[in-house]
């Protein structure tokens, strides 16, 4: 029998892959993983085989490693970020467990809160939530309830997904459900395309994120009651004496 | 001037670096850090300046990284997991800022709530908060306030610190008022020393969690309402139809 190894590459360029990752992708006789991912690290692995697939084919790009595995060949199903955060390692441990095989081995990555944050200073620095604005697989009601939750228990805040084709105005929804609970000069930012060539970074404040247009590679920060911007940087305190 | 980089070595382990975490250390003149991390890379930077301290002296730690920068020196500051989560990025911008210094940037790295979630299967699959149980620089009520806030979110959970020697029975505490909220058999687990020789982890119930004995260095997970066991891992679907 093979094994299964559900790899996090982090944000997309080779470097912010761990060791880890990169060799365990190397060790591995296939590459499974959504059409973009592959696209990122092919030319890191010249002559492999990669199977790659589109969207909302999740559960078949699961079936296809769990029949390469018992065939006795080593996978590596990538995932970009974290193998874990909205990612394959949950539904490919479901899948093969459901089929008696438990050889699956889940490698983390990077993923977008942390690099994101880090590329607008120190936004996640303190207790964080993380909300995808999806929901294709969780209903909205819950959604709007997390938010909520999140508001109240001033966290700072990483929104994942928070827009796409299909569901423009979405970021705009949940930035009206926060403004019931936090003020509108509440400092915000997001990051677009992380780690890739044309990264773009954005500080604003809550009522400003409303009017913004993002897309799914777009990941969107809220500050908490702490958070304040300072030479363009978004930066929440632990709650040090720097003085 | 020099400049400040602030790197997230991930765990512990050199494999769980990330190649840019790796690559910037090594190009940086001088290493600081918490003693405990610098032992964990010490051997990797063979003839590196070290400088080492101990705890409770971050905001010394981050003074005489800037010291170093405005001499001119190129400065490694790491922090075990991310360079963000309860790290030292934001102490160090807020002191760097505070001199008009602002040469500071930040490389992520893999933090506790991923690397946990691995060795358990996979739990922070979905929406999730991490919370940390210290109470030096977060007052304990806005804690209890941000644990109920997260069970009342139907969040998948990650408590960082969740006891000291100063602080048994926080665990405990935390539990109990989880418990207000969530059943006592909501699947939880922990992990202990992710990424060194001594990993454990373990994978039980919210009530046997109450009674358990950890430490600074285990990373504690609570499930959502999603979340099962099977096969020993702990799995919060994502939501997909997997037969």
């Amino acid at each position: 029998m093979g094994k299964i190894y559900v790899v996090g590459i982090g944000p997309g360029c080779e470097e912010m892959m761990t060791l880890h990752a990169k060799n365990t992708i190397e060790a591995c006789d296939v590459i499974v993983g959504y059409r973009t991912y592959i696209e990122l690290i092919r030319k890191l692995y010249p002559g492999k085989e990669f199977i790659e697939s589109g969207m909302r084919s999740e559960i078949d790009r699961c079936r296809t490693c769990l029949e390469l595995a018992k065939e006795g060949r080593t996978v590596a199903l990538i995932c970009s970020g974290d193998a874990g955060v909205y990612a394959m390692a949950s539904p490919m441990m479901e899948t093969a467990l459901d089929d008696g095989f438990s050889d699956v081995e889940t490698v983390p990555g990077v993923t977008a809160a942390q690099s994101g944050s880090a590329l607008l200073g120190a936004v996640i620095a303190n207790d964080y939530c993380t909300i995808s604005l999806s929901d294709l697989l969780t209903p909205w009601d819950v959604i709007e309830k997390r938010l909520r939750c999140a508001a109240e228990g001033d966290y700072c805040i990483a929104i994942y997904n928070p827009s796409s084709h299909n569901r423009a105005g979405y970021l705009k929804r949940a930035c009206s459900i926060l403004l019931e609970i936090l003020p509108g000069d509440r400092p915000c930012g997001y990051v677009r395309n992380i780690g890739r060539d044309d990264t773009s970074v954005k500080v604003c404040t809550l009522s400003e994120l409303c009017e913004e247009q993002t897309d799914m590679f777009t990941t969107v920060f809220v500050g908490n009651s702490a958070t304040y911007i300072k030479c363009g940087r978004l930066i929440t305190p632990r709650g040090y004496d720097i003085k």
